[in-house]
């Protein structure tokens, strides 16, 4: 078994780790954003980290009435112009924690005084160190190079600090669901993407499709299939590909609609609608039969898992057809060319 | 002559009337923001206006010491969750100001209270009428699907009010000889681009890089190309291509680089080399020799434009690249196959 199956597995236990364990500290860092009246969130954060940064935009804008804004970390670096942070958190998600310029980012934040926290999977790491506040993922030693157990902890510490800000009871007993309907994805998808990945064996592109909380998952799975099979996979908003990219769409060119239960959800079927029309190879993430019916791949999600947690479970299947692809293209899923675990950027 | 080459080539004229007739309504709305203490700026823009938001994270961080927040609109009109918007200028960015989610966007911000501003090409539209201070572009109509002249006005109107709010003589004497400068560029550029094109008949896919200001004119050069010549082409930052997609590249992919002169310079220089050691196909956009001649295609700009303008006399020679590929394509540059003009969202 590669160590990415073995990450991608311990998800349900690393997900129930950090929910007993981290509560106290985001018990904390709320108190703090209460006290020190915090008026919009700041993220600094690379790659799947970055696809974290983007569901942290609808959660806390949708939940607590806080805007968030991804920074631009070479401000910080290379300019030596940092913007103003007075009101915010400053938030850096590196799993490392080794990123140079996010560290940057959080020791100019420090000291203009802001409140900062450290999304990170490494206590000891010159991240943590900067931050005021640490969110220890608690994930165990992450050894494949393309982040899985990270990511969907990482999305889990945001939605607990959401729900713990709003002080919503309600949301929080719902997070405590959480890692076994992570287990229950793996479950019910896993064969079926074994079962079906060969089909892909000689794809060239695909297009990956989500809106609202899932524009996140749609991003992250395009990411992975990048890193581990070498697929063009671009990700895009339904409401972005509608007008424009939907009219090159050719028969049999392969589109992947992250598609659960939610707001969205009626905007995403007419969207698969279209797809259908234009004889698209339709893959569906979802746990709705009027979507998963339109999909010549479909990948099924476990009922009852609320919007503003799935994407959570809809990265899973994701992660999956990604690894699963790989390897039924002989591709060492451990090591994909050209990627190294820690980036270094200036 | 194509609708779409008659508007690139109008742009000094429309940047030069834009900074004559303009000033005014933006000195009201710098003097609005001083005076209610704006602490950030949410923007609301799609498609090639999102592009302008991105230079506009660099463009206030840097210069006014504000943080940019490029917003979701689907949180203000499909979930009706949108943020508290307290302390922040809002500023919907739509050439038609018809967009109704950008619309939504203003609207909510107007009944919070906050502080409200439209960039648009049309002051009659429902953008410009829900919007406190209208930012009117004068660019004329934009007749072409393809948006250049509106592109190139909104930055510049953004670069107008960052040195405005700035109380900064010297960067607005700088934006005074703007029009010169892209005047010049066109001159300098369109024979080279019509001559070097042809190359790029067969080509399929490309990549574009930029970094800092610039960053923005990559993913305005990659929509361009991709919306007139249906050619795949993905913008990145150097940074992040380093780390993954570079190693992927074989002999002969093309990548278009924009270097111009500036703070990320000698990491971009750094990057050209990589490039040239994998036997990429290089395409430069830039001011300096060094980098110039490392390409196959090289694409002058003129000297003496500093960075904070850089992108846009950077972004005129990707219009022209984009526009003679589609002719030598034979492609009709004003009617792109499933685009149309003004793209209403949902």
């Amino acid at each position: 078994m590669s160590l990415l199956e073995r990450e991608i597995h311990e998800q349900p236990m690393v997900l129930s780790r950090l929910l007993d364990l981290t509560r106290g500290t985001v018990e904390s860092l709320a108190a703090a954003m209460r006290e020190r009246d915090v008026r919009y969130i700041v993220i600094a954060a690379r790659g799947t980290s970055d696809n974290a940064g983007v569901y942290a935009k609808y959660l806390f804008a949708a939940h607590n009435g806080l805007p968030v804004a991804l920074t631009t970390p070479v401000l910080f670096t290379l300019y030596h112009q940092p913007p103003r942070l007075r009101d915010a958190l400053v938030l850096g998600i590196s799993q490392s924690g080794q990123s140079p310029d996010i560290v940057e980012v959080i020791r100019e934040a420090r000291r203009q005084s802001s409140l900062t926290a450290a999304i990170t999977n490494d206590p000891s790491s010159p991240l943590a160190q900067a931050a005021e506040f640490v969110l220890d993922l608690h994930a165990g030693p992450e050894k494949a190079v393309a982040a899985t157990k990270t990511y969907t902890a990482s999305l889990t510490m945001l939605a607990l600090l959401s729900a713990i800000l709003g002080k919503d009871e309600e949301r929080i007993a719902q997070l405590v669901q959480l890692p076994d309907a992570v287990a229950q994805t793996l479950e019910m998808t896993e064969d079926v993407i074994q079962q079906r990945v060969e089909r892909y064996r000689y794809m060239e592109d695909c297009v990956v499709i989500g809106r609202g909380y899932n524009y996140a998952t749609a991003f992250e799975i395009a990411l992975k299939v990048k890193e581990l099979t070498y697929v063009v996979a671009e990700a895009y908003s339904s409401a972005d590909f509608m007008h424009g990219p939907m009219a090159l769409i050719e028969p049999g060119f392969p589109v992947l609609v992250v598609a659960p239960d939610g707001v969205p959800f009626s905007n995403l079927l007419a969207f698969l609608k279209q797809l259908r029309e234009r004889a698209a190879e339709i893959l569906v993430i979802s746990d709705r039969s009027e979507a998963l019916e339109v999909a010549r791949t479909a990948m099924p999600l476990p009922a009852h898992v609320p919007e503003w947690l799935s994407p959570v479970t809809a990265a899973v299947p994701g992660q999956l057809l990604a690894l699963h692809l790989a390897l039924a293209k002989d591709l060492d899923p451990d090591a994909p060319r050209g990627l190294t675990k820690v980036t270094v950027t200036k």
